[in-house]
């Protein structure tokens, strides 16, 4: 990659002459031709560099540089290139380093000299950095459209289960009755901005570096908006040096991608938890759990766990990147090379977690009857018990007080505050009358809770119609 | 913080006994009080928590929660311990945990019960968020005012500069000359990305989870919109149990500023590269700058070097905040309180690195008589020579392959390519001219890379021009 | 810090005029002080810096460069200022910028000029090296220290349950009974590596760089190997340019903590599962839990969370100096003095973490009934009668297919194995006999895993032994 | 991998059949399979896990569990796997999951039923830990091999040019001359350090899992001893729980890795500005440098650049087990899958870099003149002015600040030192005299530094012969 690698080496014969031979007296060692080629990962991207020279020998044609007849030559050549490509009939070089040289090569083999004249008023330097916007505007678009495609699932899910309670946690310790339905759209929330996130971090990542030629700009008279508009950019890089040594775009996926993840680590980690026989508030599907080849009882939540545990992959890619850009002088130093492999691995963690996901969750059968038991216990009204008594006019903290007892009491008898007698309760506070029973009603603890955003079902509904609505147009 | 963390130890007296004593039976650890304890941090957050709670108690009056007299020896209560703490005056008690019940204490031995029901409809868990967020705000938009400052800075010196040549470098070897009010606009391009990504994120993060309650919403008829309206939040967060257990904003100003940091840090290693001895490009200011008790002669760039270090810590940061949301469980986890130390502590940093650098800048002393001669050094010019050989009818990787055997000859005789005679290069190819000598000169070299965002005169000019105006109207 | 670093502004009077002013015209900037300045942080290590000093004089009187009374004249000075700082009497000085500073101008103050010729032969950069390093040393022996003790906490409690059998899981689903001292058991493998690592680590550590000068030695006849026996190193740093830049010794440190921290990470979420109401394993004492102000019933792991949270921390810390020591040139940068705020912080994370678990751990109540129970669910004997039908001559691949399907049976009927009849059994294999349900006893399962470093009565308490006798003599 | 994997689909005929399928009455997905699978990683495990599986069967026949006849098979039927792996005849199938699936099928299908009895005894929770323990145990050794090999090639290179000066930094600001051969010294003592790092690291890696089955141990009557003798174990794990889950070897591996790769972009750091223009103290090898498609002058420092950016994957890696190891409960859970890839990355990464790095350095040249130039210039000799005066008298404070005086001086006159006549060196301080220029002199101050470990070339000798010793005996 970049203005320094054509590493091919003059011994091995006319197609592989070094470009940059002329001052140099030595072929370049072998393992460090291995070392500093990058087509096993670059040529993910053959498609955007065939998309890019396109683009460029289109613009060459409109300014004079090529004539129309070169242009069309060069443009038939590239599309049969990618036709192999796609057909799977290209052999790809290692001594030719990156799949700019990869492709280059076979064009002029393909169509002759005229072939070499596409490299006018373009360095690898801007090349790469085209090709890997372009790779990337690709992904992030296909991630923001599997993210909201997934918050539709949830939205589906929701709506179906919209009657099962659950217990709310906090420090995973039972707080307060909510609806499953409500759990499922916190998540929605959370990729929604996944998503929202990709969309801003588009806006720095859709400019044109094409034309900013190996750092400085070029003396040809070339026309770099023709050619952003042509691959789509919405606007041009206006400095050629921060053009080919800006990667903030790369970062800034990884720092979405790892925000992501993060929240797919939490969705992880509660179905591990929920298909647990300790909480058994779900059933994964087969098709998503394995076996043991020893213990013939076992189905694991595999997939949950391995999404949960790919999460240090994408982190570890992030901080890669921001280590390898640390302190760098500009403008393109070799350093940058390592900018793909983690953005493009990040992007397939996250691409197939979702997919994963979006198939799993339509298929998890919950388990109603044992997350009301849950939600029922472990005194998750008490709140509800003491909000009860400041409408009976007691101050909230002795409120707070006074239910602290009759749960001390309940733990000592290993009963619920609904299992107390009225007399039992009134012994601690002589304002607590029969209707209490309706107060501590789980029914009535979750949708007392009518406060927007709330967990009451009435809110619930309403958010499920919003989202709806929200996903429909997005 | 947190629904759970008022440990005031029972034994100290009326004032401290704890609001969730009922059930437990024995005293909180001393040395678990102090490790829980978030107090240290979360006063940096006082001002804003006095916002919440003010905009909360208007809220609650005018919701009929609180009568208005109420509200208004609330508030008087509060703006009387915001001047407390403004002139120092104000005691912080570790026992009280939190910068929340610290104030609701002083409140409410200022005030009487009253103060006591401020605390209606309101949690610690969706307080805690509020103030977060409160702060956040205000820490990211100081910084993107900052870095806009220092763009307009970078834009002055851009500005006065215009004649300084300097070599550009890619992978640390001279490449091609360029304007040094290029590269600094270079900079510019990054600092805007930075502050446009702070200005993205606010987005998400200027959303309102006050009145999410413990995490499922409240039963009293409150009005979220109204305090979200009152604190300038543009959104009310639309579920109760996301609302609480967020911390997205965060990581995403955490991320952005890893990402600015990584540029200072570029920015500064060219400064420290540029004042060594070997390049001496720049000499920086004595206030800058620091010398050694040890070597009479020294004087080094301490800032700078400090600020490419601190990179480490805004990156260790981010890596702390992404470790701790792994895998959590919703809703609030104790674990999240470790949200806020790294996040401030990013902000100061980038903050004054950003301070230090807008004061520097304009001391420094660039060295023009020196870049321009490392600028013509080093074959700078050889592409521009092949580029005259191309206009002569020369395939390009023929020329360059010219051009490169008289790099060779001119390593062996120690020579420039302008210091060639005519003969000697004629040597070599015929097709070269007497003008060829005007093309390689330095000038020529810069100005003729005009195409847009390169380095020629014209287009730096440009670029100033559209900078200036930006930055007016930002 | 370092060789540059004595900033304390020529205006401010005789006190503070600046040891290296000689070539400087202009002042210190203001904030820039306060930026270099690292008293905040260094002072830590002020009784390191006193002891390295007075060996530093003892060796210079040995050696000739001071009188036997000037020596004695500066270790008494030195002694007195050791302590003021006990005594909490001294005060730090950020003009003054570093702890070495802070304490020479107090000697100087103190016994006049002869305090300046301590600084003889010495560097403030082998001088903050030593310093650290005898830090460090001692930080890494007491978390040494702390972590056997932990080890002992964890035994002494195994010892204690050796009956309770729980649950052992892989993938968070019941896998096989496991007796709940063979888990203790497992973390205290854990701990001890930890203090292995950290001993290794000391070996590289406790290395003596004081006499490497600025960077290069010096012109001084001074004896290094004496200033290294008085202050405990067990060898002299054979480099001086490495003895000033090597902070190996801190990064292997933070590698060690994060390790232990995850190490306890694990540990904690292992106890907020066993305290959440779904498993109900333990119950953590009310000194090491803490309510909420809202719900009257809560009572949370906050330590438990808190300590997992705070893995965060010690991970970024790590991330921190591994980022800021990337790509440095030699020798000393200016960066490196961001190398102790993260080791300070990341040796007291681990430390209160270790004491809260020593203090907590023999508080926790083991509830062994419901742990049992748990055990004998979920087929966790499905292993075992997959091995009984082997015993019997069935090819294991086979019985693992017979025992899967009666499981099948098992979950239609809401049953476990052992709750099969003899004929529901025989219904699917013929070779099973009544002798099947002792086979299948949670007691049998358990200790017929014999096999050494298994779950097996017999094998725990061996293990038992042989810890009690390291941990002895340890 | 581990207890769960074999996801052969039932539907793809008798070889495919899964083992684990009793209970499951689905398929498993075909996405989840692909997810699932390891084998693109752990393949490269394969002779480890042949020697485990020829060690497991060998102690199998002596303890009586397998015939000595059915051993004889197993062990004829893993040989010739492994000769057909060696020789590339060996077909990896993604739906047999793993290595261990993969190799055990073939045996399977190679000596028929009786290969299935290897399995008896062991869990693929084991066999993993087994085989990953062995594969990092030798990626370990040869690591340890290569960075001592690095070391006596540096070695070498400082014995050949022990004569060459070059200024030593700190700051990047000359500082005090030294020998180019003491700053390579400073690296062997690094990479001696990283190696020792390995060495211990080899203690904790070097235990035996194997035996302690899928958890909890086994029921059958095993000889763990014996096969950790077999597979050259030191050890054998004591706690069957820590065995299978305990991945302390592989971040203590990417730990010392990671402080390697630091060492590694210091010294690349170095070496890229020593051939960059401004530098120009050495000159890489054709072998190791790269050209210019665009610029015929350039020569790219790629190697150098691209291990300095490899830091950052080397980071990743260790940043990504972190993270996936913290949180997790005991025991194996599939998160672990995660341990494989990034130690094997992280392995490849270093040894590759010292590969190229052993092969370069000797090529280097060394342009001494220059570098004494540089040496020589920017008063790195100021020290030693100020140390002349104190021998004369002049408290050190007063020298440096005389000194301080006098390179003012000489900047505004664009002098060094050395070039001052007496005259206007006593118009500052009377006691200065001819000798002066004596101890101003480039070699004075380079050798009279002569305290153990300085840059005086005695000592630099010393150390020569000290390290050569050290290297012949390890």
């Amino acid at each position: 990659m970049a203005d320094h690698s054509d590493t091919s080496s003059k011994s091995s014969g006319a197609h592989s002459k070094r470009m940059w031979g002329g001052r140099f007296q030595e072929a370049t060692d072998e393992l460090v031709q291995e070392f500093n080629a990058s087509i096993d990962i670059d040529r993910h991207m053959a498609f955007e560099d065939i998309d890019g020279s396109i683009a460029h020998a289109t613009m060459l044609a409109e300014t004079g540089i090529l004539t129309d007849e070169e242009k069309q030559t060069i443009i038939d050549g590239l599309e049969a290139i990618r036709a192999d490509i796609a057909a799977g009939n290209f052999t790809w070089r290692v001594d030719l380093e990156d799949v700019h040289m990869n492709i280059e090569r076979a064009l002029t083999e393909r169509v002759g000299a005229v072939g070499g004249k596409l490299h006018t008023a373009r360095s690898r330097n801007d090349q790469v950095a085209t090709d890997f916007r372009l790779y990337m505007r690709k992904q992030s678009d296909d991630l923001q459209a599997l993210l909201l495609r997934f918050c539709g699932v949830l939205v589906d899910t929701a709506e179906r289960h919209l009657d099962v309670i659950m217990p709310g946690y906090t420090h995973l310790q039972v707080a307060q009755p909510i609806l499953f339905s409500h759990h499922l759209l916190a998540y929605v929330e959370m990729f929604q901005r996944d998503a929202s996130r990709l969309a801003d971090a588009r806006e720095r990542l859709n400019v044109s570096p094409l034309g900013a030629g190996a750092l400085a700009g070029t003396t040809f008279n070339i026309d770099r908006q023709r050619t952003a508009d042509l691959l789509g950019f919405a606007e041009v890089a206006h400095n050629s040096l921060d053009a080919v040594s800006d990667r903030d775009f790369a970062l800034e996926f990884l720092s979405a991608a790892s925000i992501a993840m993060m929240h797919l680590s939490r969705f992880s980690e509660e179905l591990i938890l929920w298909s647990s026989q300790e909480f058994s508030f779900v059933t994964l599907p087969d098709s998503h759990t394995t076996g043991s080849s020893i213990m013939p009882q076992k189905k694991n939540p595999d997939v949950c766990e391995l999404v949960r545990g790919q999460t240090g992959r994408v982190y570890g890619n992030l901080m890669g990147l921001l280590t390898v850009m640390k302190g760098l002088p500009l403008t393109y130093n070799k350093d940058m090379q390592e900018d793909k492999e983690g953005a493009i691995d990040s992007a397939n963690t996250l691409r197939v977690a979702l997919l994963l996901y979006i198939d799993m969750i339509p298929k998890m059968i919950i388990h109603s009857e044992r997350t009301y038991e849950a939600a029922g216990r472990a005194f998750s009204n008490a709140t509800d018990f003491a909000d009860y008594l400041v409408r009976r006019g007691l101050p909230f903290r002795e409120a707070h007080e006074v239910v602290g007892q009759l749960v001390a009491r309940c733990l000592d008898a290993g009963k619920d505050l609904q299992d107390l007698s009225l007399a039992e309760m009134r012994d601690v506070s002589a304002r607590i009358d029969e209707d209490v029973y309706e107060a501590l009603a789980l029914q009535t603890v979750v949708n007392t809770r009518n406060s927007y955003g709330g967990t009451g079902k009435a809110q619930v509904e309403k958010q499920l119609e919003r989202l709806k609505q929200l996903l429909a147009t997005s």
